[in-house]
């Protein structure tokens, strides 16, 4: 299934995305008034015997799928030509080792919603499309052998950083987490959906110009090494979200950098999982 | 006013917390159910006409005030003898622009909980008292001079960490975040209760050994300058917390470390606040 959460005229609601429309239940609402206590108490929800309302694609708003209950984990350098573009191709600086940052969920927006500029804030607005994990399950000390019993599903996170406050502050939590800097969904497709989380193109275009092209089965730590090595120690919850690293052509790789301006577009596309847009205003 | 969170029976509640005992309202707590929810509607509650309950300190066990909404935000190397102490008296490592990163809720724990020593994840388990911080009022590019409109309250964190995963994956989230790492309270005590937020004496004992003891006062950057900085371009909520840092006289600062083994007690005191003990098992 395909979840989104939508508003139709002042009511916000989520269900499930076909084609041309979105199918939901009012009273399912009720119990359950948010993506993320559907994916809390997912086992114990009968979507068939419950959903029985109809609307129209274009007749409601996608928002954000839900505000996580945490900051949203997000992985560093996790694409070796990432990781050299970004320290001008150093070979040492490729992880050994996961890096590990966060975003506030206070930085969410939907598809469609704009990202702020921050002209105040930085000179170096820079855009990253990533694979988004969802947690389904609670859980410890998972084995990568095991981590998918722990996924969800996936959507797409655009991790945009302001380069000159990530360099400023050395830990990158306040270059990462400015409003509007976490651009999420539109949809969360759950795993069923995925044959194979390693083997999804995903590319992100600004305006016109593709400037990311590249396949999950370039990430350095695998999913499955990413959850074993967060859960190691760490209990991951249903709801948590995962950003599983970007691949190279992030606007400070370019010589000279392509750094976002007003009315700049923003579109990344990852295969059988959706397409994530937004403009700079 | 002074608000705990315990446990009477199987019953959790939130009250003030007063000389030998806690007055509460069971009427509060349920359109109020935790001590977030209270933060976030302050001004529309009547304490005094609804609070009519009394219950003895004994006769209950405190928890932690509430578990935060987002990752705790911490400062890292926020006292010049600390910044020294990790860095082998690096003048040139004294921060200019704060250190920021964050540590997970699901890591934290009430006063009298027990610490994991984690041994599977870490041999280098350090302790760190901190003066936390409460945002009462959603704000954003707030300057310094009306940074304390914006403050609910005080408590005290200990900001454990994994000195050897710190290092390992660069960025500080993992080394902070292990399940325990947050021990955070006992009160929330408001702020009108605190003369002066940067003249607070705050002293850690490992066991009966005097191993933090400094004050508020020698911050590098100020409160109202972390509130300005974090809410530059970021929106702070009620319920956020932002951990202050801790002074020289972690573990990791002697020669030889002293990091904690199981069985070690740590107890912070900070001036006016309270004592936040917890025992590594």
């Amino acid at each position: 299934m395909r979840f989104v959460t939508f508003k139709q005229g002042r009511q916000i609601f989520w269900g499930v995305l076909e084609e041309g429309g979105i199918y939901y239940s009012a009273k399912l609402m009720s119990v359950f008034p948010t993506l993320h206590s559907v994916i809390e108490n997912y086992d114990s929800i009968n979507f068939f015997q419950e959903i029985n309302q109809y609307i129209s694609r274009n007749e409601v708003e996608i928002l954000a799928p839900f505000r996580p209950k945490k900051n949203i984990m997000c992985i560093g350098k996790n694409y070796r030509e990432h990781a050299l573009e970004m320290t001008g191709n150093d070979e040492s600086q490729i992880p050994l080792d996961p890096v590990i940052f966060t975003k506030s969920p206070s930085a969410v927006i939907g598809p469609n919603d704009e990202i702020d500029a921050h002209e105040m804030e930085t000179n170096q607005l820079d855009y990253e499309g990533e694979l988004a994990v969802i947690i389904g399950k609670e859980g410890k000390n998972i084995s990568r052998e095991n981590a998918h019993d722990y996924i969800f599903g996936y959507t797409i996170l655009n991790d945009l950083t302001a380069r000159d406050l990530q360099k400023k502050h050395q830990q990158f939590f306040r270059g990462k987490s400015l409003d509007t800097f976490a651009p999420f969904g539109p949809a969360i497709v759950t795993k069923d959906q995925i044959r194979d989380d390693q083997n999804l193109n995903l590319k992100t275009y600004v305006n016109d110009e593709l400037r990311q092209q590249s396949n999950t089965s370039h990430m350095i730590f695998s999913i499955g090494e990413l959850i074993e090595t967060l859960s190691d120690g760490m209990t991951l919850e249903p709801g948590d979200v995962i950003a599983t690293g970007t691949p190279s052509g992030v606007g400070k790789g370019f010589n000279p950098p392509k750094f976002l301006q007003v009315n700049d577009r923003i579109r990344i596309e990852i295969e059988n999982i959706g397409v994530l847009e937004n403009t700079v205003s």
